[in-house]
C-alpha cells in the first residue's frame, strides 16, 4: 500500500479520500460543499480539515501518508504551484499560492494539477485508458477539460498547460468563450451549450418533447432534461446531441492528427448521453480524417466516474514523490 | 563520424547525400529529377543508383555507411515499411513495400519516414528547434506537412501517423481537400491556396499589382509572384498572406493547446514570406489562445533550408540503428 490523499476541488463540491495508489482503492472519502464565498483562506482551512478527517477515517497515521495531491478546476502554474484561474468556482480569485499555503496547513507535501489532467492519470492507470501508450482524455461537463498521455507519460508542456482540449478552436469566427477566445469546442459541446440549444428549441416554439418535460418553464430545461427528451426519441433533442458530437468529433480529429493516440476517453456529465454523443463523434472521424488511421483509434467512455478526480490527484502526488509512475 | 545516407523523395526532385549524423555535415550530395512516370521499379532502381553514387562521391566504402533513411512525401506505414499514399508524386502508386525493395537494391539497412517528420528531426537536432524538449514543425509548400517532438522524442503515434498538422480542420464546412476531407489547413495556407487567391483577385478585376506582374496571364500567377506583389506593398496580395497566416495561426492554436510546445518551427516555400505570414500567425495566437501561455511559445522560421529533408532522413536512419538519439 502506498497511500496518498487525493483532493478534488469542484465548483459545487470539495471531495477528498485516502487512496492506495498501488491499486486505486479508495479507503476513506468525504465530501463537503465548496462554498467558496468566504474567500481563499477559509477554503484552504476547510480543505486542510477535510484532509485531516479522511486520514483519521482511514485509520492511518499522518506519517504513513506519503503526500497530498489536489485537482484544481482551472489553470495551474505548475512551476510556481500557483492557481491562475478558477472559472467555475464562484468568487474572486487572485493568483493563489495554493500549494505553499495548503502545505503549511496540512504539514504534508502538497502538489497541484489541473483536475482533468488528474482524471486523465486515473483513467490511464486504472480506468478506460489502461495499457495505452498514447491517450487523449476529454471531460465534457459544465466546461470541457482534457489531458494527454504521450509515449507513456502524462504530457505537461509549459507549466502544465498541455491538454486543454476543450479550447480547440472549432469555428474560426465562432461564439465568444468564457476563456476570452472565440469558437472554442466548449461553446459547442459542453453542458451549457446543450442546455442553451434546448431552451432555444422551446422558445422557437418547435414541437419538441423538451417543452413538455419542462412543463413550459425555461428554467427547468437542463442538460439532463434535454438528454431525457433525446432518449425518448425527440428529434430536436437528438439533433442537439448530434451537433455537439460532430463538434467534439472535429476537435478530436485535430487531436488525432497531432498525437495519434491509441484511445480517446470521454467522461464528464455530458458523456452520460453515451452513443447519442459518441455515434456522431465516430462518424465525424470516419468522414473527416484520412491522413491517420482513425479506424485504429478507440473512442471509449470513461470508466471511473466521479471518483476519477481524487484517484488521479493521489496518483499525481505519487508521481511527484519521486517513486512514482512518471 | 557516423555516416548515414539520407534520401529525400520530392514531387519534382530526388536528392541524396552522405550525412555525418554527429554534426549534420553534408559530405556528398546529388540531385536528379524524380521522373516517376515509369513506375515504382524504375524509381527504386534510380534511387539505389543515387545512393551508390553519393557513397562513391563521399570517398567512404559501403561498409562504413551505417544505413539509409528515406523521406517520403506521403503516408508511410512504419510498422510494415510500406508507402500508402504519394499525393504529390505523379503516377499511380499502389501500396509499395518500399523499405524491403530498396534494401534489396542497396544492400544496406533502409528505413522510411514521412518527409516532414524528417525535417522535424533535422530542425530539432541541428536547426531552429535545437535544445527544445517539445516542438511542432510545419512545412508549408505545395502541401502542408508536420511533425512533433514531445518530451525529447520524435512522437510517431500509430504507425508513424502523428504530426499531420496540415490536415487540422480549420473550417468545419470548408473546402474539399485532396486528402478526402474538408476544411483542412492545407486548403487555406499552402502554396496552391495562395496562388488560387492571386488568380481570383486578377479575375475579379481588382486593381492589384498581381495582374501587372503577371502581364495579364493567369498562368503566370504563382505563389512566388503573389509574394512579390505583397512585398511591393500591394494590399490585395498582402491580404492573401494575411488570411493564410490567420488560418495557420488557428491550426497552431490547436496544436499549442494539445502539446504546449516551447517552439513552433515553420519552413517550406511559403515560409519565404517571413513576417508577412508570421505576423498574422502571432497575432492570431495572442487574440485566440488564453488557456495556455502562448506568449511563451516561440514562433520561428526553419533554419536548414532544402537540405533539412536529407539530413533528417539520415538522422532517422541513425535512430533506427539503435545507437541513436531516440
Amino acid at each position: 500500500m502506498n497511500p496518498h490523499v487525493g483532493v478534488d476541488l469542484g465548483g459545487t463540491s470539495l471531495r477528498a479520500a485516502v487512496i492506495d495508489t498501488d491499486t486505486g482503492a479508495i479507503h476513506a472519502v468525504r465530501r463537503t460543499a465548496t462554498d467558496a464565498g468566504h474567500g481563499e483562506l477559509e477554503l484552504l482551512t476547510r480543505m486542510a480539515a477535510l484532509v485531516d478527517a479522511v486520514i483519521v477515517d482511514s485509520g492511518l497515521t499522518r506519517r504513513e501518508i506519503n503526500g497530498v495531491g489536489v485537482g484544481i478546476p482551472g489553470l495551474v502554474d505548475l512551476d510556481r504551484g500557483v492557481v491562475l484561474l478558477l472559472p467555475n468556482v464562484p468568487g474572486d480569485w487572485p493568483a493563489i499560492a495554493f500549494q505553499h499555503e495548503l502545505q503549511q496547513c496540512v504539514g504534508l507535501p502538497v502538489c497541484l494539477l489541473n483536475d482533468v489532467r488528474c482524471i486523465t492519470l486515473a483513467e490511464w492507470t486504472f480506468g478506460a485508458g489502461r495499457g495505452v501508450d498514447t491517450l487523449a482524455c476529454y471531460a465534457v461537463g459544465t466546461g470541457i477539460g482534457g489531458g494527454v498521455i504521450v509515449n507513456g507519460r502524462l504530457h505537461l508542456g509549459i507549466s502544465g498547460s498541455a491538454g486543454e482540449l476543450g479550447h480547440h478552436i472549432v469555428e474560426p469566427n465562432g461564439l465568444p468563450c468564457k476563456c476570452g477566445g472565440r469558437g472554442c469546442l466548449e461553446m459547442y459541446a459542453a453542458g451549457p451549450a446543450i442546455r442553451a440549444q434546448g431552451v432555444t428549441a422551446v422558445v422557437r416554439g418547435w414541437p419538441t418533447r423538451i417543452a413538455a418535460l419542462a412543463a413550459g418553464d425555461l428554467n427547468r430545461v437542463t442538460t439532463e432534461l434535454v438528454l431525457q427528451a433525446a432518449r425518448e426519441g425527440d428529434p430536436y433533442a437528438r439533433a442537439i446531441f448530434e451537433q455537439a458530437g460532430v463538434y467534439l468529433g472535429l476537435a478530436i480529429a485535430n487531436t488525432l492528427l497531432t498525437i495519434s493516440p491509441r484511445k480517446v476517453v470521454i467522461g464528464g456529465g455530458v458523456a452520460a448521453a453515451g452513443d447519442l454523443l459518441l455515434d456522431p463523434v465516430r462518424r465525424t472521424l470516419r468522414e473527416r480524417v484520412f491522413l491517420m488511421p482513425a479506424d485504429r483509434v478507440e473512442i471509449a467512455l470513461a470508466e471511473l466516474g466521479p471518483d476519477a478526480g481524487i484517484v488521479g490527484a493521489a496518483l499525481w502526488s505519487l508521481a511527484q514523490s519521486g517513486v512514482g509512475l512518471l
